[in-house]
């Protein structure tokens, strides 16, 4: 037992000779002071370093006092609580079932293999059952599929007296009470947040505490926005509402949390030209990130071939003056890396709903101007590098800077305008980033800076 | 007005003809009916587009409902802020603080320029003026900057029932009263949350239901790392702790969102090599734009001339071979984009904690494998397509093959492994994203690549 930042924890370390002297009371003594949520991470890192058995594993899970232990089971990794799955009895696994918020419950089935959700299902009692199916049925990423259904709701009519009663008597198995719900035959009319019931006198109607004026999801909104709407509006829960304007579960803020650290992890994959994955780093398996990045490394790498041509076309240019093929790696370096910064602000302010398509002529004089100015300071330090140091000659220097100014100033615009017509077109604007506006911007610096030299220099 | 995902609101062009025909009562009810951060949006565009004057602003703030309007103003821009306050009476502006959590206050503080700072501490009450001098004394990017010291805590000895007193009497002011604290001389020694408290006997002692193992954070400890235990433990505030375990505030998971989101902002600028911005893309004028992405512009660019003399040195043999120059551009794409690919995954796995330093070995064995499949279908597909449609012959599509797998694995494993050495020397890991990495393998591919042509082509 160790402490790290404040928190008791356990490690690997400290639990192997425990176990191997079979201290179990101070084995239990010991989790009973640490958090559910780190019991949890000790369990991936048993299963990881291989330091345990199944066996062992479950034993080990037995030691825990029963009602931790089933916390720390919405913690863990779906592949530890599989393996746990696999060896509890029947009794244990409904009894952690019992423990699970529905949302939970769902996020694990959605992980398991056929024969495990059968066994889940089998042993969760008839309305858990029909809690968890109903949540299935949403469609992957909407509102529905990450809303649980154990909220409280009060019916139109009750007093604050009747409602605390009710709180009393099933608030305790909700995901959260703090903000409660108003309804009138299934409809959601209001919702009260629980400061304002402890304040109202008891006899009070709850529709008179309650506000009327409620932000609410339907239950086939996408969950990225969802966790936008959430956050936007600093809410602690969020209602999910069917089309007939009733109540059928609310998204709560970690959930969003996770969505929006989940949508973040898919851009970063995304603009690096990796299709998102469905796992974490090490749980995908080599071929699966193998197949993930080979279809953008094959068509990157193949659209490369245009870059070819146009340095095929030119031949005889640079044949004549060989030192103009020195400057192509920084030349086509320099375009891809200002365009993507421009692609990766722009993606980035779609993202947080702060540049929209109405602004496209705003962005673009906008990036106009930086372009000019990084332009302009870049062209003249290398043409003055090359003109003193590398002694390339007047015109050379001359060629090499007039086009940096022109690629930096075509970069910025390539890079801030594909992005957005990515999304006017529908696609994710997040595939314009880095790889693909650099190999579009290969081409089109080459072709610039091979002009700019057959003007200039005559070759 | 309007209705928008169930929510209404109005927008400028349903605001302008209310005011000009000084329909103010109509303005007002439609004000009432809208979310206070909706508002808060609609002032912004108005400043944006210019649609009125700073007078007409404040004419519009005062037609809003007192209390509606001094919350929509703590969702407002500071830019908006910033112009409501200089045409605030005194009292608007001290009744508009009294309105406002403290974190709120200081986050806002920190926007302002001197004279409208001392505008408003002289207008706050004395009580509030001090909590905001507190928090403005920890260093930026703290856990004590983002806090608010407006939380309930209860002293050790005090029953449920007066407890539920004190809440009544000063709850209606805290940012939170889910999780309410229990103190002994102002030490932390547990958190207990209201559900527990509704549920309990009024004569229970309130340490008796407390939980006494409590995740806090230090006042000093790094917002991001505040941000994600709380996100780890699932916890909607965590309390926020001095060296002598006295509770001085705490961070609400609305603020960790925030965090969350500026953070990930911050590394998608770093990765495309641009310095973070302070304010968001539309209010950072061109100049800092200009400035924040030069200084990695310029020394990449730099960095580029290597790969020129790389070039150069092996003049003679691609003279020999022009075909060779060809490919130059798709070898050198294919390696900053393979190297991307691993350097994205590795900076965002380290970012959300599942990527160690101690997994060195075990990633660099992945990357490995996953390079040597890439690398060979790439190389197979390429070196197919030259071999028939470029008709290249055997041994020139041998080489680009034989490059391509070589400057794959090399992209792979310098792509992996430089982002954990920066995180090894206490470097941003972020900063070793596509242009740094790109700009490394540009050099180390074209070595690669002549050297084999030399050797296969004996140029």
């Amino acid at each position: 037992m160790h402490n790290e930042g404040g928190v008791s924890v356990m490690n690997i370390e400290e639990v192997m000779p425990l176990l191997q002297e079979k201290k179990l009371a101070a084995l239990r003594s010991n989790f009973e002071q640490m958090h559910p949520a780190d019991i949890a991470a000790l369990f991936s890192e048993l299963i990881e370093q291989r330091a345990v058995s199944d066996t062992s594993l479950i034993l080990i899970y037995r030691v825990i006092a029963k009602e931790t232990a089933a916390e720390a089971f919405t913690y863990m990794d779906p592949s530890v609580q599989e393996t746990l799955i696999n060896s509890f009895s029947d009794r244990e696994l409904s009894e952690v079932i019992d423990e699970l918020y529905i949302d939970d419950a769902v996020d694990m089935i959605e992980e398991m293999p056929a024969n495990v959700v059968s066994r889940i299902l089998k042993n969760a009692d008839s309305e858990t059952r029909s809690q968890i199916n109903n949540i299935l049925k949403y469609p992957e990423d909407s509102a529905g599929s990450i809303m649980t259904t154990e909220f409280v709701y009060f019916r139109k009519g009750k007093t604050i007296a009747e409602c605390f009663e009710r709180i009393r008597s099933v608030g305790i198995m909700k995901e959260t009470i703090y903000t409660c719900y108003v309804t009138d035959q299934r409809k959601l009319i209001g919702a009260v947040n629980l400061l304002e019931m402890i304040t109202a006198e008891p006899a009070t109607l709850i529709e008179d505490i309650a506000e009327s004026n409620i932000i609410t999801v339907n239950t086939l909104d996408d969950k990225e926005s969802v966790a936008k709407t959430l956050s936007k509006y600093d809410l602690h829960a969020i209602p999910v509402v069917d089309n007939e304007e009733r109540i059928v579960g609310i998204v709560t803020f970690d959930d969003a949390i996770d969505v929006i650290e989940e949508e973040n992890t898919e851009d970063f994959s995304k603009m690096a030209a990796v299709a998102p994955l469905d796992e974490s780093y090490f749980k995908t398996t080599v071929w699966h990130h193998a197949r993930s990045r080979l279809p953008w490394l094959l068509f990157l790498m193949l659209s490369a071939t245009l870059t070819g041509f146009v340095i095929s076309r030119y031949e005889t240019a640079f044949e004549k003056l060989a030192i103009l093929i020195a400057f192509m790696p920084m030349i086509m370096g320099t375009a891809g890396n200002s365009g993507s910064q421009s692609s990766t602000l722009i993606i980035r302010g779609m993202a947080v709903d702060e540049i929209h398509l109405r602004d496209f002529f705003k962005v673009l004089w906008k990036e106009f101007r930086v372009a000019l100015i990084c332009g302009a300071v870049l062209a003249v330090v290398n043409g003055l590098r090359i003109y003193y140091f590398e002694q390339a000659g007047l015109l050379v220097s001359l060629t090499v800077g007039l086009s940096i100014v022109g690629v930096v100033i075509l970069a910025k615009i390539v890079g801030s305008m594909l992005p957005m017509f990515a999304k006017k077109v529908h696609l994710d604007p997040a595939i314009m980033a880095t790889p693909m506006i650099s190999t579009i911007l290969d081409t089109c610096s080459l072709l610039l800076y091979f002009t700019l030299a057959t003007a200039i220099l005559h070759v």
